[in-house]
């Protein structure tokens, strides 16, 4: 177990990825005296307004990856799809929180669900799918509807498809890329819900409450807290999520993504990072999960997951993240990306409405 | 009354000043989705740490001046002591938000005593000094001990001195510059409480509860909320500060400190900004007083002042601020501005110890 020194304030933390958790993570450093500096492929990232130091370069772009390591102390990042390559080139010159096993893990489908299933954790059932034949032969074990997804660079519903009835199996096979793919047995779940968890880099985990997810057009819509599940239920989720964390000798915040039935919890999946469904933690814990992240990947004694209060965390998707002024009544904390192209399904901020927020 | 239309997300937002107040406001504005452009003289200052806009000039140099008020959409201010040249140049050019009247006032404790006593609000006893014969006169009629301060640009016990006896009066006069001078009796107070007030673009007004602070050698120790006062002075505190804030015409946040004797209320003094003993807002409130000043002064809907818990602020003083890591216990939230250098009396950033934080 790792014993360095905390890493000073007024050190400099590097980001991969500009998008709004690099900017919100940007800001929660900020909160704790430290620099940032964010590396992004693209000019228009929205971390970059809130940093002095920024790399507008590719992921491959040893050059700028290498003065990027030269500027700061340590490096995290904002997305799980960082390349194997980027990530040990990064590695072999600073600390790199959560490491590259994290990445490598929940890159691939079918090592993540291995991975939690060998923890000891429950995952949906699945099979990997190398050729038609593979997919039948799944199909007659886990039956249908099921779902067929990549195993690599799948979000919000992208890189899936939903096989209904078995004819449409050959189709679904085709149209998704890369290969190979996997087969998720359809779970009627009752709920989602997900647990953010940290590991300190004394091994200390901490997990903040499940949230109760709800999705619309398979983007995150609202995150509940405290989710209308049973305490020992909740209890089960978090144990799970810090024995996950515990397994892959994280450092970071981790988001763990469940399916609900009855007193039922399998992993969807998880990410190596903040996560969408704990934005809630920002307007109602003592520590939030970014501040968390950046104690943790710098060394800092893990922060408080304690709750102040009801919330409802909402996304605002598109054309919902402008003239957002009218929205902003009692209860409500906002979070806006200051993104200025509001295309479809873009998340543009997020809403957080606490309940029970009268004046104590 | 104006009627404006609110600045949407993306303007940019110039602010004066580039220490942890302005660097408090701009991570504010970001969650707002606004940018910022910071103005200080200052290379090193902790605000520069969290934009990538900025501009170090000296607040007489015209030409930087215009270069900023073309590149902001706004601006305004975290330190009272704007020089009035630079703000009447800068109104002209873009809306100054607090405006030009609220820092006159401010910059001149006289002119603000008189002010505040206009509006129908207690201030504190005190006579204008021009010489030492006014003084001997202030002196006989407000009795010992008195202070005596400078009218301008006094700040955390700097431009004042306590006359014990009679025989100091010469010594003081002579030490305090610039003239004219004010001559404060002294309130044996029993507590000193303050409130930080915000008021829109569209004249709402909304006050943060009373917080109830400890000095230690004349700079703010810590702001406990509640305060323990009764539920009747504290609403006079509020209502005092919001009468003061309507009084101005005044858009944005301001801080009103006051002596409490009794049921007796005294003003203290004003800032026409974000104040230290506000910092608590951040951690306990649904909107804290840095983003209530964004919205302010963006022509936005305030936002809800409404309390989750009880809190005590803490300020790190000089060397209070290295190594806190291990001070980050249970229901602390840091706030830390990034300061490399500690020197004695410096603000180096402070913890907000929330109480009752036991989750829900």
């Amino acid at each position: 177990m790792p014993t360095e020194a905390p890493l000073p304030p007024a050190s400099t933390i590097g980001i991969l990825g500009g998008g709004q958790l690099g900017r919100m993570l940007a800001l929660a450093a900020a909160r704790l005296g430290m620099k940032t500096h964010i590396f992004c492929p693209d000019p228009d990232s929205p971390a970059f307004d809130v940093t002095p130091r920024k790399t507008v370069a590719a992921y491959d772009d040893e050059a700028a990856l290498a003065a990027f390591a030269d500027a700061v102390d340590i490096v995290t990042y904002e997305f799980e799809n960082v390349p194997a390559a980027t990530a040990r080139f990064l590695a072999a010159r600073r600390p790199l929180r959560p490491d590259g096993r994290a990445l490598e893990i929940s890159q691939d489908r079918l090592r993540e669900k291995a991975f939690i299933s060998a923890a000891g954790i429950a995952v949906v059932p699945h099979r990997a799918i190398a050729s038609p034949a593979d997919l039948d032969l799944a199909l007659a074990e886990l039956g249908t509807p099921a779902v067929l997804k990549t195993t690599r660079l799948g979000y919000d519903g992208k890189g899936q498809r939903l096989i209904d009835t078995l004819p449409e199996a050959g189709a679904a096979f085709a149209a998704l890329e890369p290969k190979p793919l996997v087969l998720e047995a359809f779970v009627p779940f009752e709920k989602e819900i997900s647990v953010v968890v940290a590991r300190g880099l004394d091994g200390t985990v901490r997990a903040f409450e499940p949230a109760e997810n709800i999705h619309r057009h398979h983007i995150l819509h609202t995150s509940t807290v405290p989710a209308a599940i049973s305490p020992g239920l909740a209890r089960a989720a978090a144990e799970a999520a810090e024995a996950i964390a515990t397994a892959l000798d994280y450092v970071g915040v981790l988001g763990v993504e469940f399916f609900v039935t009855g007193d039922d919890l399998l992993v969807n999946e998880i990410a190596p990072r903040v996560h969408n469904s704990g934005h809630w933690t920002e307007a109602v814990c003592v520590t939030d999960q970014f501040e968390q992240h950046i104690r943790a990947i710098c060394g800092w004694p893990l922060g408080d997951p304690a709750r102040l209060a009801d919330v409802v965390m909402e996304n605002l998707i598109g054309e919902e993240g402008i003239d957002v002024a009218g929205r902003l009544g009692a209860g409500v904390r906002p979070q806006l990306y200051g993104k200025r192209d509001a295309r479809p399904g873009r998340k543009m901020g997020h809403l957080n409405h606490i309940r029970g927020a009268g004046r104590k």
